[in-house]
């Protein structure tokens, strides 16, 4: 059902990480899981950029419109196709998808003033892409002191013993933010990662008074791209996770100048990028 | 930093459970996160609506327009406060955002045009409200026969078989439906649970021809609003899942007419509606 794939747009890529644990330090590679953004054209015209794992993309997109209720039926999908550039890279990132009947009318209402929203759509049609505009408009994070592994390593139990209401559901994202000593600066919890996030950057930018700088990011799940933006925006220079970062949280990482940590539990943890940040290893 | 909130507004809610173990079948109650729609607005004008856990609505907000780079800074910021309706349910979903200098002045265009995504934003300012719209729109779920619940305890394992790439990366969602009988119909993975759903009944409005009609989600995750509302929209009674519910999900399931089940791992089982969907409890 799937079509065959450039090697690039693979559902997990070779990444190289560093790999802390009792026995010492290694450098060696593991895999990610790949995210790219998939930019859903209706009759030739953007309609939605997903961030998504390449595969499947006619799938994604003819069930994405039918949850948004743009169709109601197979009866309403024409033409599913990925776009026909020349070149693979650029072409496996769109797929256009032209609409049959009453629901082919309705396309220039559902385009017409269809503003996206910014932090996803503004890309273009590569995670590369996507990147290069971010890094044209934040500001870059110069030089810090390193943190300590040791520091970064009891991070996680930290933010446990702040999430709440995770022990009584199992269903709740947590997050916290501490300074470079390792000071809890705030945390939150959401059903959504997302706002997690923003909610401890967004108590930071409603502090009446400046406290210590945040400089370590706390995700108590896995860590994608728009996470690491977050964590860029608001002048962070460590992200610690729990769980797995995707492909594209690493490229975005890099280029930001951040030390994306992944799989920290116990005396084990993977450095992914900028390891000069992390002293001790 | 939050503001005290009304009981019905508490980052976790008492529901009512019927759990399955090895030693028989409970009526009892657990606790499920809350999630509910926020109305972030700009102005006096909505902006976006955020499925959200109640609580630091207004820290949400702030960090959310700073992520979406509608503001640069605090500065930018003027009065966030929760909507002043004299129903402190409705209230609390409600936060009003007025931005200052040139911020304030880039609001009309932010505004103009701004067409939301249809699934998030079309709901009211409630989750009661998002419900009824969903429930005037899709075709009502009617009586099928029960599932026995042995079929359903082994779906996660066999889920889990389909996951190729989250074995080798640790990093993504997981989704595959089966048919009443446990025959699987079709799986799919990526690093967003809502793409893997979308990608499973997008196949089906892709096929050719028609297979068995799909009795059965199974995610590999948490339980939101959405992936509930996706299944029902996929016409599809049981919704299996191997970590928790939220609230939301948990009520528009009920309304839908679809059984959700959570925490199925291993002889365990938590029923939370429609019991009488499944045999053999």
């Amino acid at each position: 059902m799937s079509e065959p794939l450039p090697e690039t747009l693979a559902p997990a890529r070779v990444v190289d990480v560093t790999r802390v644990s009792a026995d010492g330090v290694s450098r060696t590679t593991d895999m990610a899981a790949t995210e790219e953004p998939l930019d859903v054209r209706l009759h030739g015209q953007s309609f939605a950029v997903i961030m998504r794992t390449p595969g499947r993309d006619r799938e994604l997109a003819a069930g994405f419109l039918m949850s948004e209720r743009v169709i109601r039926s197979a009866d309403d999908l024409g033409a599913v196709e990925h776009c026909r550039h020349p070149d693979q890279r650029r072409a496996h990132h769109v797929v256009d998808v032209f609409l049959r009947g009453g629901a082919a009318s309705r396309v220039p209402a559902l385009l017409e003033g269809r503003r996206q929203v910014v932090a996803n759509s503004s890309c273009g049609v590569c995670g590369r892409a996507t990147i290069e505009e971010l890094a044209a408009d934040i500001v870059p994070l110069g030089s810090r002191p390193p943190v300590h592994v040791d520091v970064l390593r009891g991070l996680p139990d930290r933010l446990r013993t702040t999430q709440r209401t995770f022990t009584e559901t199992g269903g709740l994202h947590g997050v916290a933010l501490f300074s470079a000593a390792g000071d809890l600066i705030g945390s939150a919890e959401d059903v959504g990662r997302h706002n997690a996030v923003d909610k401890v950057f967004g108590a930071l930018l409603l502090a009446d008074e400046a406290g210590p700088d945040p400089a370590v990011l706390v995700v108590s799940g896995r860590v994608s791209f728009e996470i690491v933006q977050k964590a860029w925006i608001g002048g962070v220079a460590i992200v610690v996770a729990i769980s797995a970062p995707t492909s594209l949280a690493i490229e975005l990482a890099h280029e930001a100048g951040i030390a994306l940590l992944g799989f920290v539990r116990g005396a084990n943890l993977n450095i992914y990028t900028h390891t000069a940040r992390i002293a001790g290893v």
